[in-house]
């Protein structure tokens, strides 16, 4: 940035924050100016404030060096970003040391916390005080921040999954330095403020998501209260050509409030790229991966070319008819959809050895992917989904995953689209068309976020390590967000950058620009 | 306002919009002038543009001559202001003739309508195309404007109770006359509009929220499948004691998705208004209406300390499910729980008559007032309630009911409150203390709006044809207000003018004036 003083701005922050909390080692820098993909922002710093009247004054900091400040939770926004910042010269604001849970309330469900607090952390304090309510966990890892999703919009399984819509009460601290409480937050001691979003008066909190205008620097998460009964269900279609039918049985369902959580369904190359690395060796080393092969893994591994999950929740009453129903809905349409509960799962681990001997089929497999799914379903976060990264590298991943660090290639493109199934088959053959052709395995997942809408996350997944891929995938990635945008299909969150290339309309721009 | 050139605006306005729809004579501004409680603001002119162009050139020629403008859709917002702008010398933006409904879609359940659509008329439109939607209904009038009262965050009685909740895709004319839409809805073309709220970038819909940043021309409102069974229940509490209990026996159904809809639960005055007008001759005159008079109506109306109402939505068997659920939890908590469904209302109107007769008890003056709340749940428009509006008066409702003209004082309070039973005697302990104080009946609704809150009414009705009773009501209002502030219970949504009375906190300030 022009006029930016570096220099006095970390000798000041290192007085707000101690020396020890900024960092400025070239090595760490290199490490967090490194995502998924290609960036070229560079960081001239990291400061990691401990608590809000910190954070305030690196504002104001950054404000008098005229420095600019990118904030991060926990810094794993993978496939958008990681904690490369939107622009160069951006100084990281690092979060993660004020990881405190600072209210919580069992009857009326929410919890309120600092943006460090992790998806582990949540869970292992409810576990702690033996509460019945369940958190909603995104599948990305323990380690990310509650916050951090919450105000990119992400979303998880249960029927909390859309984050931001189950979230009140921000706590945000402006560029110049100043503290602002959003709903009735802004009136000491008012009592609605963790229950009620809307406050009086203009709504503020959708300026924060998604945005540079503030520091959120504490949230309201909602909680939702165990269900007497769960039982998640799967199913499988055979053809490509069942998709449509199968998203528009669902639909009424979920409206209906049959179906009260987000159906997520994922497509052969999303489930392959969940159990196993690319094929390297039966493929000859050939890329993209289709063909008899793919044919060959989805029958051996018994992948069908849709392939759906989603759960019930309620009394064992509730869910039954919820599953009467689902079964009518769903007659025809899909294969194999079977139910699983707690007791049931149980069973299946316990003899997962004899079954195979009886069957062939080898179920221990199929449960060590079946299960985190399971999980999420019930808020529980997991490790599991980000081995996925590694899809094209020609190493396992590791015991400490980090695809930042080991160069896994991995770019997001997350169109919205209408919860009708026309709309599904065109954005699936969009992506199937664009990411084939140069070269990519187009994972695709197509989740009922909402009653009416489809949250589509396409994966363009590679190895970094493999010189002209970060271009190749790149522009693959800007003619698939260019062909979807033609379509009339949207991404509901973008890579760092990307937005310009969203042709932003004029009006919304100036608006944007004159807060 | 300082500088304001009234004459040149209202000569331009007649230009764009025509002469005829350039209102100026005296009594109608008188009329648009008066609302339900007294209010000293002018208005120099109404204006009634046909479009969004019309819109567009309105705010321009505002601009230009300095005139402070105040939108109204159907100027129906009784209680908190009616017509009445939130400051002087504001003309009226009457955009009533903007009434066309632009897209509707049965299977994604959303409808898209200009601000002069009133309930009445979607009713209408669904009934025409035998859509098997239902809209939410606020149980203010049917010629209500659905974006009116949308924006000011009005509510229901169905799942879609939350109004502003089931919005998204605005189109908003800016005060320089701009033309901006939100969500995805800035992309052209973009397929999930409709259907998503949050878009992508920074969400701007909540600014323009009971706010004074832009004029709402286009709104997207979701609407419900119609369930294939829906069943009411009314229960009531014969002491004012068992509210707490009853709040927190609900509670978790609503979490755990057993109950969809709000619970409303009304005390004995709110019923009685609802059923007759003050007794003048009873009472001898004397206010409030308190002590054995109120006992004697109780006990003849068979009205509760407290009564309440919702309904059952869903298949067969979920409703079931979820009466016994509601049995359960209700227990000993409360007295006559009833489900009412379409055939038990039908054959109670038709032996109403033959029931009196055996038990004594006027069934047909129950199923009179039974029947509109019956079909508020169902979202069906009604105009019972606004009869109560006359609940001081000394003649009886017109055929054509206007209460800002017939003298009607009504001053509506509307704090919010976890949705805990504590908190509802709380507030019902402070409602009733400041009213009867003051002489007024403590009317009161408490509705489960959201999981965890309740949205409490506080209706101070009163004559204004009385000399000193305006007064007399608005102070009692800005007690009420102070007292529960006081306590930490803030209204949503407040009358014209009574911003300034809630100590707005000062950056929150500071950042609502610079947008």
């Amino acid at each position: 940035m022009h006029g930016s003083d570096y220099d006095s701005a970390i000798r000041h922050w290192a007085s707000v924050v101690g020396p020890e909390n900024v960092v400025t080692s070239t090595p760490q820098l290199i490490a967090a100016e490194t995502g998924t993909f290609a960036t070229g922002h560079r960081i001239p710093a990291i400061v990691r404030p401990a608590n809000r009247s910190e954070v305030q004054e690196c504002m104001r900091v950054a404000n008098r060096w005229n420095v600019p400040v990118y904030p991060i939770s926990s810094g794993r926004n993978w496939g958008y970003g990681s904690r490369v910042p939107a622009s160069d010269g951006c100084a990281l604001l690092d979060l993660g040391r004020m990881n405190q849970i600072l209210d919580f309330d069992e009857n009326l469900g929410y919890v309120t916390v600092e943006p460090g607090v992790t998806q582990a952390q949540l869970q292992a304090f409810l576990a702690g005080r033996q509460s019945r309510l369940w958190m909603d966990s995104t599948g990305a890892s323990p380690h990310c921040s509650l916050i951090g999703n919450a105000v990119e919009r992400g979303f998880g399984h249960t029927p909390y999954g859309d984050h931001f819509a189950h979230t009140c009460d921000l706590e945000i601290v402006l560029p110049q330095g100043e503290v602002m409480e959003t709903g009735f937050g802004r009136y000491p001691g008012a009592k609605a403020s963790p229950v009620y979003r809307w406050g009086v008066g203009p709504i503020l909190d959708g300026l924060f998501s998604q945005s540079n205008y503030g520091v959120v620097t504490r949230m309201t998460l909602w909680l939702m209260p165990a269900p007497e009964y769960f039982q998640a269900y799967y199913f499988k279609c055979a053809s490509e050509e069942g998709l449509p039918d199968l998203i528009d049985a669902l639909r009424p369902l979920r409206m209906n409030g049959t179906i009260r959580s987000s159906s997520h369904i994922a497509n052969d190359y999303k489930v392959l790229s969940a159990l196993e690395q690319y094929p390297w060796a039966q493929s000859a080393g050939q890329t993209p991966l289709a063909g008899p092969l793919m044919q060959k893994f989805r029958k051996e591994l018994r992948i069908g070319a849709w392939n759906g999950s989603g759960a019930l929740y309620g009394t064992r009453a509730q869910v039954k008819e919820a599953r009467r129903l689902l079964r009518e809905a769903l007659k025809g349409k899909v294969q194999d959809l079977q139910f699983l509960d707690d007791r049931k799962l149980e069973m299946a681990s316990r003899y997962a050895g004899l079954y195979q001997r009886l069957t062939g089929w080898n179920l221990r497999r199929t449960l060590a992917v079946l299960r985190p799914v399971y999980g999420l379903m019930k808020g529980i976060p997991t490790e599991h989904p980000l081995a996925s990264t590694y899809w094209r590298k020609r190493t396992p991943p590791p015991a400490q995953m980090d695809p930042d660090r080991d160069g896994c290639g991995l770019l997001w493109c997350s169109p919205v689209a209408p919860n009708d199934g026309s709309h599904a088959v065109r954005i699936s053959g969009i992506a199937s068309d664009v990411l084939l052709r140069a070269g990519f395995e187009p994972a695709i997942s197509m989740t009922v976020l909402t009653d009416r809408t489809l949250s589509c996350i396409i994966s363009l997944a590679y190895d970094r390590d493999i010189p002209g891929e970060d271009e190749k995938a790149m522009a693959c990635y800007y003619e698939l967000l260019d062909r979807l945008a033609r379509d009339g299909y949207h991404s509901y969150r973008l890579s760092v950058g990307a937005m310009s290339a969203m042709g932003e309309d004029g009006v919304y721009r100036d608006v944007l620009q004159s807060l």
